[in-house]
């Protein structure tokens, strides 16, 4: 079926080694998996999705709006916010629009799609692939839009907010659309402080994107939402697409999800934890690691076949050489439990010093 | 929420009259609901949904290809059959299609949110609506582009095969994009030999498209899919949006329900024996039947305020003054099972007759 430019290909895995289920470092979802009250709604919801979804997701707008301090029509929630940024590219009309390289690639596919230019902010590893102030330089009348992604994908930096509230009083004064995507936000333990929500009254080109894929470990439901208090986007957001773009059951396992907010701190407290000793183990496995705050970690291995051996001993990172921006050698593996982060660590150790000829029969 | 253009807006209906759980004739699903191995996966999948989808749906797609005898390659599935409409209309770059009127509104809105011109061709009450040989002139080179719907929504009239064999000669002559909505075909007791699968290896520029959401009560689960023997069109519905647009659980429910060809049959009998008792009670309830052999009856009532006066007794019809060729007085209901389509005579005789005011207490 063709090559996949992402993570989280199962079953491509499954294909290639069949009978085997892989520890998956490629997609960047919660270790702790789904929330229990969220696959109980699933379930309930499952004996009553023969109907519609609500077009206008009323019940889960509401929840978001409540917990974000918004009016329900300052809410649109979309099939995974992958599905957003296609409807934003559509929605806006944009002719121009600035990305950050290494970026999430489906900016730029969603946007080409749209028939928008795109040009890239290149990010330097010297500064840790860090947004800097030298992004302000490049918000310029020349463009219509800028996409940030904050942590950033796949670098894992989210942006400083003295930073990011230069870039929107920026965007306001020279009329960029300024796009944030915060789907690894609910990861920082100061997301609520960090998020762009706070600009949405002062910039009326201002769209934050979010997603509950990663934090709910909500991958295969698909379910991702954005704020504006444009209500012209919503507007164009809503025509840019069918009306039952987000299925019954993601509208109820969201509804249920707000309600776990034990769980986000578990989560939250379980990957800053996690975080700092697996970036420790990779470096002392001589990997270079990307300074960042997220769920997952950027790295740099000198063997640039590392992805590709890990496989037969059934761990799958994200190779990153495709991103922009990025060589062959950086990689990107998900935060996840301790056991399994150490596996990932002892497996890159095995490989670097070629064991590999028992090891699969060992790791598995 | 503002209004909505189509029927099953169960949500809306539970906001206006809290408590009541209405007989929803307004969306056209089986009223089997879904078969028993298709809920059964679903639960099994809810258990597995942490994970990302798989991006190119390869079982699914291959369930279906075996079905269709097509190869894998050949088919594309989406959250929903409307968002292949979104995706086709995106992909095939139109300038100008023709359209049905009646028709199902989202082509129109789904091509223009693209930037496609619509124009419409007129279908005619003294003919019950059908699809007529008059359209081959409309068929020209100032178009790029057609989309049928067969069965039609919302006339329930299925395209002659003999029609559509002209229909779609005429379009590989002047190279214009045939795209039928089989989306209703599944009720068909000889949909196999209706559909236009047969043509898929004379015509580089057809497109069939089908849904799982109507005959397996797949509504709230979302999932469409559509079949075309050229790989570029396939390509392009690719990159039309995200790769992720399909669930983990509606690919997992697809699968199971390619194995329900018992429950198929009996939904297809049941459909073409309740229709036909139907459209009986409605001619003599005085309403004006439109001939057709969908899961669904268009008919007209004298009074053009029927389905309000139904909504306080429960009963949710689908008003069609909204369609375009259409006027006031216009209605859709799906035929359901025998007891509720008499409930739904029985209704209609009530308001016709003025029993409205004790009728509430009586219906419900």
């Amino acid at each position: 079926m063709g090559f996949f430019a992402h993570g989280g290909d199962l079953d491509g895995y499954f294909r290639r080694f069949p009978g085997r289920v892989p520890l998956d470092f490629s997609a960047s979802l919660n270790p702790l998996g789904m929330p229990g009250p969220v696959r109980a709604a699933l379930h309930e919801a499952v004996e009553e999705c023969g109907r519609y979804p609500d077009p206008f997701c009323r019940a889960l707008s509401e929840g978001l709006a409540a917990r974000w301090g918004l009016a329900p029509e300052q809410v649109f929630c979309g099939n995974g916010a992958a599905e957003i940024f296609d409807r934003l590219a559509m929605a806006l009309k944009l002719k121009n629009a600035l990305l950050t390289a290494p970026g999430f690639s489906e900016y730029e596919r969603a946007l080409r799609a749209s028939g928008c230019g795109c040009r890239f902010h290149t990010l330097r590893e010297e500064t840790g692939f860090a947004v800097t102030e030298r992004i302000l330089s490049a918000l310029t009348g020349e463009i219509d839009a800028v996409f940030l992604c904050s942590p950033n994908n796949p670098t894992g930096q989210a942006i400083a907010p003295e930073l990011l509230n230069r870039i929107a009083e920026r965007c306001a004064e020279t009329g960029v659309w300024l796009v944030v995507d915060e789907c690894f936000g609910g990861f920082l333990a100061d997301d609520r402080a960090r998020s762009m929500r706070r600009w949405l009254g002062r910039c009326d080109r201002l769209v934050v994107v979010r997603a509950f894929t990663k934090l709910y470990a909500l991958a295969g439901v698909r379910l991702g939402w954005c704020m504006t208090q444009n209500p012209e986007v919503i507007q164009a957001l809503r025509a840019a697409g069918q009306p039952w773009n987000v299925s019954y059951l993601a509208q109820k396992a969201g509804v249920a999800a707000l309600n776990c907010d034990k769980f986000v701190q578990e989560s939250v407290r379980l990957i800053q934890r996690e975080r700092a000793g697996m970036a420790d183990g990779l470096r002392r496995c001589g990997m270079r690691v990307c300074p960042g705050q997220a769920n997952f970690v950027l790295f740099r291995s000198p063997d640039t076949a590392l992805a590709e051996k890990l496989l037969p001993r059934g761990i799958l990172l994200r190779d990153c050489a495709n991103f922009r921006g990025l060589e062959a050698g950086w990689y990107r593996a998900a935060v996840r439990k301790r056991e399994q982060n150490q596996r990932l660590l002892e497996s890159i150790q095995e490989v670097l010093h070629g064991k590999n000829n028992h090891g699969a029969g060992h790791v598995l």
